[in-house]
């Protein structure tokens, strides 16, 4: 039942033509039957700022360009994660002003002019080797509106590269920290800023890293206070959680 | 909005006192908003011939009784699972006629006349130490009113015993196989019979069984067809399936 | 010891050219000697309603098509599964009619008429990532002469859109929930049901998904009643449960 | 060197006492060698707006005891985590104001008026059995200066029970999802709402929840954007981080 | 069907009061159904050479004592594992000369002479901590008629207490090896020796040993050749496999 | 210190050249420094009846052929497991009698001719994907001079294929179990026969068996009595410890 | 064979009363049959520099005493390890010196007067918690002739305090860093200084710690040079390691 | 701020240009802000002896040439670990002096003289296939100005070829253990030396090793004293640790 149905059914009812016990009937039903007249999807949109995603691995190219342009008139931004080179050109067939990520292996599509980026979120890396994820987690910030501070390559086992560099990330909303190994930098962070800090675990490492194990329950376990943990390698989950709270405090 | 604001929402605007527009506001927020007129519990209970489960760990004696005596008069029957004597004792006294199966850890607290049972459910264990989470399936089983066969003691060490019994087993609708250690029953089983095969993994064991892990692992990479694994000791979980299966069956 | 030498020995009893003790001697020993004048294969053939799958990975398509050649003869209908297109044109060179069902990576061939399928096992699945093994699951059922109905992408992170198709999952007899990540639909859907739910991790995701680990978790600790799980990725395997249950229901 | 050493320094050096070099080769060993000069803990109260807390499993009620009397006369708020009673008599016996909520297990000590408190937390939980860990949150938000409100036994098996309080919980600035054994109401939440998620994995269930690595897998895992998690059971660091949002938001 | 109604039958075809078809009708059922008239209990225990076993945790001393009684007269040898004081004293009641084996938890009950021990069964430990799981095997081969030497304390990281010992353990024609912590003993052993080896881990040591993980693997991935692995600290099921290998050897 | 070298030591102490003092501070650095004048290597060709094998993943085929060439002259049997086509084809360059196994991928060079097998070492495989594992098993104690019976896909899902080579099983001293999946064979076979079984878990399956752990711990926990497990996918190792076993008993 | 035998061949063979070919025949069979006349165990007590640890768990306080009472004449420190109360009042019962370590839960035997300590080991902490296990390794260390330098409660989630006691820790040549929850302190730590670091994971933390798993597999993938890793809660080891190093360097 | 800003502020301040109050603030805020003054990377070099590495993988080898570039003037020796040969290539190109070390897959780049090797690094591996992780650590210990013994292939299984290599490994003022499988290794030599010990696991095995989990576990709960372990497969870090220590030692 969409919206012109259920208005039919009530100047119906205001009509005379349907009996209120008919209606109520219908109307019992309704939750679960059919939530479409809501446009809850829209509300979605609206909400979240940002409109839809779409993960690459697993469909090919021409899946990926079919599903951009489908979308392409009903978003304002459109974001391909984990898109290989081959995502890009199939999007950019459909989307011409697409734009590719390459470190973040990700394409955004934005259509119209881009709003003025709000608040900041800081997007700290332990090493250099944490960048794709960092990546993945700044472009899609930036996609969402944010202004995005990135800060590379501070990992704790040499802590005065962090420490020179903390007045600028004092500066931000919420951080991001993305860190593999012994994923010790969320903690440290954690304790010398107090804004939320979202941390990261990466893959990056070997052995008994587990694949990112040994970094994700080290953040977990963050003695730290204000630290929330997204999954392995998950840039772009944290740039929404991020997002989500940067939004929030900058309305 | 319960239904009788609903009906006086219908009613005004069959009046021409609530315009449609108005109307249609107010019942675009609906679905997700007020849920309550719908009797979705009532559904529930009728839906599963089972209404309510008090799962007693972590609840005192006392509050155990007092969640009895709130469900007494909407419920014909009530379970209070994993339940000490001392849960038994308070359920008592709200309820004297209360039944404690204490190998089970089960009290059945049954208003009115039991219906005739349908159909058949076969429990069968792998050995004797499983026998508590196979009485759990059978005494909810039972009081879900389902005819319930109890074949214990047939592990695969010694697979005369299971054959010997394979006849009586195969008059089962739907088979519940409890098994620790290498829980290899359910495979065997799986292979001689015909009907769905629900199998229980059992803490049973010690070392590498890793708390039910190795039971638990056997079971989901079974070589036999038709089986469908729960949680492990799960022997509730495991009755609620059967009998939704038996129920249907035999209807 | 087959059946005409079975016979010959009774005979003989029955001539006095063997002595009764002579004969309860040979008959001992018979259990485990030779069950093969049982037709426990025919039996067996008969029970499941599918004769025989063969699951390709470690096979050459030549052994594939090989052993379909065999079976052709015997069985009604031979399901391949995880079948690359190679199995397939092996299959095809052999069983013209055979069919390919690519995203199912499964061959069905069947000989004659398919019988009028029964009841109604609805497939449902969290995302499109779950799909393959979502097909699988449909396209062995549907060989095994079950009606299927297919609800895919409707995870719980928009639950309006599993909601919006509840009317539909309800006529099912049996559900087979195919989800991977946090495999929570099978919990939503085991509580909005009253039919056997069967779950079907997947190892969509990455990360701390290891390799399906996470959605086989929670769906063995699903909240939910009447919730059995198979092993990652086992659309077959679900199929195969929920035909036994889907038939004895209809039959 | 503390702050009057430093001030003394740079007066001789201003007075031509201390040449401008030997000044320089002092301040040079300055960064890591003392740092005690900066009010850095006091930022740190400022910063976080809660000064201290004591975890007291490990510790005797008198360690606890002392420790609060020691803090008594520099933090307007002391939280006492994961306390037992006796921790309580404890404390009372130097804090008589000090209040015990006994199902949160958290002594807080206040001194003076407590402020207006801001935004809004919701916390909310699937289960009767996650109130501990929801409690243990929720009286930390307020001990931080937030509003709380509470949304319990909203599990996913009964999906109307959360959207029935769909709209109170939207009204919160930051959600706090706690629930054990499949984890899934993060996800179902995370997809309802637009406000930042901090999910909480509990050790509620059995088997194979192995003591909360199920919910805590589905939570990392979870299919809905926005959703960030904290350890096992810990109430207290989803408090933190969501008070660290809700305060930056209502600031 | 037991031997006398198999008798009865095969009289009566004899006699000619029942046709061959209907007796062999009759017979093709048997195998499955009823292997009762085999003696197949009987021929386990004369091929085990030991009977009986009772596995006392989860049994109440009463119940283990009524084990014993109804085993009383038809096994020679009873064997009570992992029994506590009070499971003796009531397995003394009914058998009164039974003999508890503290350190190996273990109750024996021998009804007659023993037999001449045969072959010889090394079991050597690396610590001191593994004894009771090397008595445990060391009591339960001597209770099924092997010759023991017992070698402990010979761990590897004083490889020459066991070199010392070199000669002694080489006259044995099986080893069991228990170890905990690294469980390297099995891998030196296995190097020494030509004969098999049966590696028993405990779940001796603390931390990363992870309830006997660490030697179970260890002794898994053993360089060595010839070295069978059972479960953490089953020193029982070591005793079988080592006293199945000496009886044959000793034949 | 060679033996020479020791014989002219006690030469030179015999005729008085050296003291007896002088002699015995030499002799004692002994044990640790010089072990290479006792035969050992020799004593353990001799031992286990197996002088080498050659573990062909990492190294080159070049390199496996010239550690083939050097050990020609002192072994009569070489053995390279796990070989590649391309290792055959170097080790038939350096040793033309050498004969590849393809399926147990395993390359046996024989010099002279081969002594008559002893004994009766049977290799049972639950499924026809377990078949390469086993041949591993079964062309190594070729080998090594045993005799091997295949029985093949036995597993049980079908129980009564195993029953019915049931008698020719019981023939052997020692059984090689090898499955993959639940593992559930090594009990069953456990159960049935009174020989000494070796139970090699296999990589087979996919999903939950997480690489051969199912199997692993399913053997490891198996209810039958006298059951030792090799590594996952050991062939080679099962055969090590059989053939010490088999060639024990057939001495 | 010991040294006094040994002698005596030697003897014999200077004397002419042993032929040498027999002497060698002898002397071949020695390294593995008698290694005993090598002083190897008085060696070994002089090369640790520590004789004899008791490790406690399992043993009763009457056990303890007797090892300390058959140790005292042969060892200068004798140290028990986990010991509780009563372990150390039977130690004092038969060594009136005894010391008593209350946190260090280790009982400390010293004969005579006690060396100068050497060089430096600094014991640093993470947190409070974690002080029992590095006061087993300060105890330890101190027990082995070393200084200790104690630095606790410096956890990295205020780096500023582990920053204002640098100077201090960098005395040290061997550090011991003792940390549970996210184990970062080895790593800052590592980054700050340039001697070896022995890090000690702790099982301090709940939920995701996993028993110390999580410190464990941070510090194994630590990101900083020159940290080795002991098992969890192994203050003991560490020290051992520790003196090692530290006695080396100030010899 | 840098030095020479410093140097300016300190001369305003003599010269009464800045006042001292105005001063102090500047100063207050530096320890964290602006480290780049204290020479600390410079100190770094110094202290560790070895600059800088670079970790190839996921580094393209222009990349990686490049960053040697950068490094060639203030580095006397470079390495870069993990390289294959293209990555050489790259370096070779900038800096034609490059070694490349193939099977410890590292290059060395040293600019001017090697200065003389100091005291003993002993490197020990179990197997063959432990070599490439052993070279690494050798070519990694000599790139620090150790000087570096390698004893390979003594694994335990042969523990005679160990024993007959002793006194070579006593020489060395640490050792370095690399070992796969069970790694046993590790406490063997543990017993035998009184140095340190660095353990290293490697992923050397196959099934339930678990990429190096098994020998990881075991280094970890060696039973020797003095044993420090590193990541799996970690070389290069157990080299950083030896030679931190042995440069002490050899001071």
């Amino acid at each position: 039942m969409d919206v012109s149905a259920l208005k039919e059914l009530l100047e119906n009812v205001a009509a005379g033509q349907v009996k209120t016990e008919d209606a109520l009937e219908q109307l019992k039903k309704l939750p679960y039957e059919n939530l479409d007249f809501a446009s809850i999807d829209h509300h979605r949109s609206l909400r979240t700022g940002f409109p839809e995603v779409i993960y690459c691995p697993g469909k090919t190219p021409e899946q990926t360009g079919a599903i951009v342009q489908r979308m392409l008139d009903k978003n304002a931004v459109i974001l391909a994660s984990r898109a290989e080179a081959a995502h890009y050109e199939a999007i950019k067939a459909v989307a011409p002003h697409a734009v590719y990520f390459e470190t973040a292996r990700t394409v955004v599509v934005r259509q119209g002019e881009a709003p003025e980026p709000k608040g900041l979120i800081a997007v700290v890396t332990a090493g250099t080797s944490d960048i794709p994820v960092a990546e993945e987690a700044a472009v899609t910030a930036e996609a969402m509106d944010n202004r995005v501070l990135r800060v590379y390559d501070v990992g704790v086992a040499g802590v005065h590269r962090l420490l020179a560099r903390l007045d600028e990330i004092r500066q931000a909303q919420v951080l991001i920290v993305v860190a593999g190994m012994e994923g010790a930098l969320a903690s440290v962070v954690g304790g010398l800023v107090d804004c939320p800090v979202i941390a990261v675990p990466t893959s990056v490492g070997y052995g008994a890293n587990f694949g990112g194990l040994s970094a994700l329950l080290a953040m977990l376990n963050s003695c730290a206070n204000g630290v929330g943990v997204v999954n392995i390698d998950n840039g772009y989950g944290a740039a929404c959680l991020a997002s989500r709270i940067n939004q929030r405090i900058c309305k």
